[in-house]
């Protein structure tokens, strides 16, 4: 009875799956593994409610597909089933590449970006279903004719940003960030092979970007998440460093093999089922086990980071529009040089610096179209009289152990 | 500038936290682990969305508290400050002993109650805080005079019962549990030192009773989730019987120590900080990692079960009110003793059986009391019509792979 | 672009009209009077958000029978386009007939039910349409043989229901009254033509019927809300005797019409498109006006009543479960000739006695019937181990100025 | 037993008042009468849900204040219980002076704004109440010291504001609109006795401003609710034209007396309590029931209005940035004369013109100021980097019956 797998979901109400290759996709252990990745890394150390995952946020994206599906059709634009089937495996699996902590340790354990892992998972599980992903691995990396349905995954107004900015919100409990995803699907249309939308939505869409906007500086970009994540990734570097020396470290096999070993893009092309199916065992749980087990182990150093993290005992960051000044560094430095009797050989994990963007609405690449009635199209930025920064906001952080306050 | 730390709170949109000892006790590395402690287990494998946590759970707790709290005063009961702070400690740390998995792992890993580990822990943090604790623990543990403030942390209507049956159904997108908490606060009142509820409220403690059954029976009790559960708890038996056996497994320190050994109640007792601090290591992240870990390890039956969990592929549980027959029972068994090599000894973890309980409202103890306005105190089963089951409905289940479904 | 009108609704995001006979009815001004009727009368006194119509009502039912309908077509029951569209016609009349202040003047202006004048109005627009209306009118007087659809449409878990105990604990703010409508629908299927419940679907049937019980009590049978429509109707057989005595009232020309002359549902049938249309032009708007007016007016007590009303001060109303003493009720009405001059022709307009029946769920007719996976089907009543009271329950009640208050 | 009144609030759940002075008020016939004026005039037209009322959104402004001044308390600012009372008695009767349809038919009825109206009402209860207003209608016309106690009152940020943004896009189901007002209020402060905004807030503004935009262009100057309003206008300008030359209106007293009079500001000043007393009388419900009164009447001119407003047949309306060239103007203005027999008289009531205004932050008067960490405070347009329109956008509108559409 029923021809498809209803998920709950806090956001929709309720999420559908119909049975098919959908539902074997969403059962592959590919996929079961995003149960174990959370969306939005330690976001969750500011905001508790924020332990959503990817496995969550690909069923949603692809929920919102089914609906701007809908909605095309209704409008007239031709999506054939077979379309509207690859636009959803396509959706489904965007995601598919992403490691422990999302973007935050990406980089740090391999160094390939998550998309391409996203292909080769795609690719593997291709061949897997006999070729059945053809169509969606071609709408995936915007081969495919139809433009819009690439724009639909990956474009200003594609339906993994409508999901992600509306549960993000949602379980941070920024209701402030939460956006007409509704509406705005309402107004999509398609001219020229191109989405665009509809006039109406042009005060939709410049809330869309002042809620993105946000959720920037509120959420992705707090702080204390900051302070978190970097020193995850110092951490992890740290452990890295010291698996390649010879230090024997308690971590779980999965993890081990990536810290002892350096894979590149290509190896994983050339070692695509082996390397992935490693990486595919890799999760949130094997990083805070081990950080755990770290505190235990051999280097202070090592110990005191995990430590720190396990008891959220964050560094101070500091944020500012300029870089800090050498002066400052050199003071904070020479504190913890002071402080720290490992910080000789750790000083880089123990002092952090970079840069943080955010890049609410980019005018040089595929900027958001507005269709007129009178079927005249116009970017976005020459419709809406609200001027809304459209060059990348660079921010300058450090950040440091709360003992060198100064 | 403020007094208070503010967390955001999907659920109640805001909650605040005191600077002083109860901001002081959500700093501690102790309550810090409630983060990594799913509140409902495995739920989230049939509701994606329920990954929240005991960590906050507690503070939405402590949250009702301070309502319940200052309804109480408005209505003429008088509180005073420091017991309006040590009820409000006692609900923080009222599921501060529960272990990785919350009620799923009880028992499995040690044998003592998380109320009791709840208890050690005040103990602890009460040496750690000067005494500080001492009216909150005679609060929690019943013996404090006025009545009523144990029964707002644990009897018929406490602040934990409504925040979990709130937090639950909204984490779990099962909307229909959630519940009137506000309306239900509202109606709260003190008589002759116990908690009662007034006449106006009866319709919503009716919806409240049916809605607390909803979530039993849609949720707590959801075959899948039961079947996921029980295959965890059959894991690791198998891997602290192997452990004890000699067989060395790739866990994580934390837990080694408790697979190793054996402790009691009486240990925990005499052997306090050392044990709490090795427990306080343990938690959600070590379990996974772990089955990961045994997938690759050294024992078949071990590796099976893991793997089964981890990639989701759960066991088929059937569930009734009556107990299974010997007859059909040893059909499947002897199927699965056909199809496992390992099946010889691993039987009773592939071949799963036990008996769950819904006991909606139990009238035997501590019934909810209802105030009329005569000031005539009723039990709630002779104010309201509705007959709801008041016994403990027991259910018999078994649970078994699928490669023996008949 | 686009075939279909949409409509904002708080309640359901939004809901949508197809172009075509649907969006006609909804445009015409028999359907549009609807904007003026409040679908729960004078419950605004108590819960000021309540000032929703019968127009959103409509919407809103035609809405869910959309979404039941698409559900039972997903389940393999057929349902062709015709029917289809019938019942949505069918559910958009349904409640057409109603007049000023729904339920609480019916038999007071006109001696006709609502039912019957929906009917009326059904073959008004059907003969206006060219016949178009023929299977919707079959539908809704249940001629049709696809009883199911009938049911959808009036029983006991009919679109109608599930609209406007959604829809009036949404307005009211009484949160515990929202039913899991898309939960309830998603468990419909159709057994032998008839509407029936899946399974699995118990606990929230037994979650509705405590919701619906907690509506009626708390809202529709609410005390002020009672003593607010009693008044009214007092008022308006006052006005409607002066004005059979010929006394010249200030009322809009429309109620006018309707003071003087009695109708029957005889002479509905007989001149059907005359009363109709002088019926059409009757709404809540001119009952406020009317009463303003009357204040003003030469007879004191109507003028009394309706400053009591318009000013909301409002007549005590008790209710209890036996009928009031004979005794009781004279001290009453002594006090009440003592204090009003005009107490002598009006004693039944100060002092209202009557009865209050709320029947959550009546086993005698139609009952929920429950479909069980082996394809049997039991009623509710078999299946659920809750006790909800079945037969009807009566409440007295009588209402007198405060002036009186003893 | 409690010594406050509570009113389920669908926006915010309960809000409570309590009893003494603002109860007082509360259940005054000036502040009833709010009960029977919407808040949004004839936007219901567009969004079926948006019935609310004047009187729910004084009840919901009077909550926020309370939770502002809590929150300004808790950072230090002194507000003593007596100021605290009178902000929030001014709050409550701030728009106590609105007529019927509230801003539509302002000057149309009567030649006085509704903000002098409300400073008449509070004198006039001031009288009644023996001089308790007398701190309340100081900060009402801002001449009390602390100046932040009036800016909560009447502001950039007034909570006046902050209820209808909120409420409005509630009750309209916009949910673009939604302000994150709780996150708006905890980020308040004073800084030398004005309001100020933290500057974690800015984000916060920045949607602020967006959703209000949002909220003007898609629904307080929708082009459907402008027709209605524009409409609703010329019939009550014609009834009044006619009434002065002596045609007899069937209309209900209270509004003839407005009808064939005219009084000034200062009619209302030196004869207040009889002209308040009359105007008192005359909502929204007089209006609509005029409306189907004047359709059966004398005028056809008159009729024709009335029951295009009242069947919900609207005028065309057009909106655009320049006006309209005469030509165009000329054109359509001669299809009327050519289609309606009345148009000689009546042009200027079909053929109507004007312009309108959104305003969505204007730089000239009174600013948001920022308050930096360091104690700095700058004005919002020198801190946020989003460019928002600052002046007056001017839009053009024309409405026309229909019947000439080009």
């Amino acid at each position: 009875m029923g021809k498809k797998k209803i998920f709950n979901d806090p956001v929709y109400g309720f999420v559908s799956v119909p049975y098919g290759i959908l539902f074997d996709l969403v059962e592959h252990p590919f996929f079961q593994r995003l149960r174990r990745i959370k969306q939005v890394s330690m976001t969750h150390y500011v905001y508790p409610g924020a332990l959503h995952t990817r496995f969550h946020h690909a069923l949603g994206a692809m929920h919102l597909m089914t609906q701007a599906i809908e909605e095309l059709r209704s409008k007239g634009t031709e999506i054939t089933e077979e379309e509207a089937e690859a636009a959803r495996i396509a959706i489904l699996l965007h995601d598919i590449g992403h490691g422990p902590f999302s973007h935050t340790l990406e980089h740090t354990l391999i160094n390939i970006t998550h998309e391409e892992l996203s292909l080769l998972f795609m690719q593997q599980l291709n061949e897997e279903f006999g070729g059945a992903l053809n169509l969606a691995i071609s709408i995936f990396t915007g081969e495919y004719p139809k433009k819009f349905l690439h724009q639909l995954i990956s474009g200003q107004l594609d339906m993994d940003r409508m999901d992600y900015l509306n549960r993000d919100s949602f379980f941070t409990g920024v209701y402030e960030g939460v956006i007409g995803y509704d509406r705005i699907i309402k107004m999509l249309a398609v001219f020229e092979d191109e989405l665009v939308v509809e006039e109406k939505g042009i005060y939709s869409i410049e809330k869309f970007l002042m809620a993105r906007r946000l959720m920037y500086w509120q959420v992705y970009l707090h702080k204390t998440v900051l302070s978190a994540e970097q020193m995850l990734i110092a951490t992890l570097k740290r452990a890295k460093a010291l698996s390649r020396e010879g230090v024997e470290l308690q971590v779980p096999p999965s993890m081990q093999f990536f810290l002892r070993n350096e894979f590149s893009a290509t190896d994983f092309q050339q070692r695509r089922p082996e390397l992935l199916k490693h990486f595919a065992r890799l999760d949130d749980y094997d990083i805070f086990s081990a950080l755990k087990a770290f505190i235990e182990g051999p280097d202070p150093l090592l110990a005191y980071l995990s430590e720190c993290i396990v008891d959220r005992r964050l560094f101070k960051l500091e944020l500012q529009n300029q870089p800090f000044s050498e002066e400052y560094k050199e003071q904070i430095q020479s504190c913890i040089r002071k402080k720290f009797d490992f910080a000789e050989s750790g000083l880089s994990h123990l002092f952090l610096e970079g840069e943080e963007r955010n890049n609410t609405y980019s005018i040089a690449r595929d900027e958001i179209k507005i269709l007129f009635k009178n079927r005249k199209v116009l970017p976005f930025s020459e419709c809406s009289d609200v001027n809304i920064p459209s060059g990348i906001v660079t921010k300058y952080y450090i950040g440091y152990p709360k003992e060198c306050l100064v």
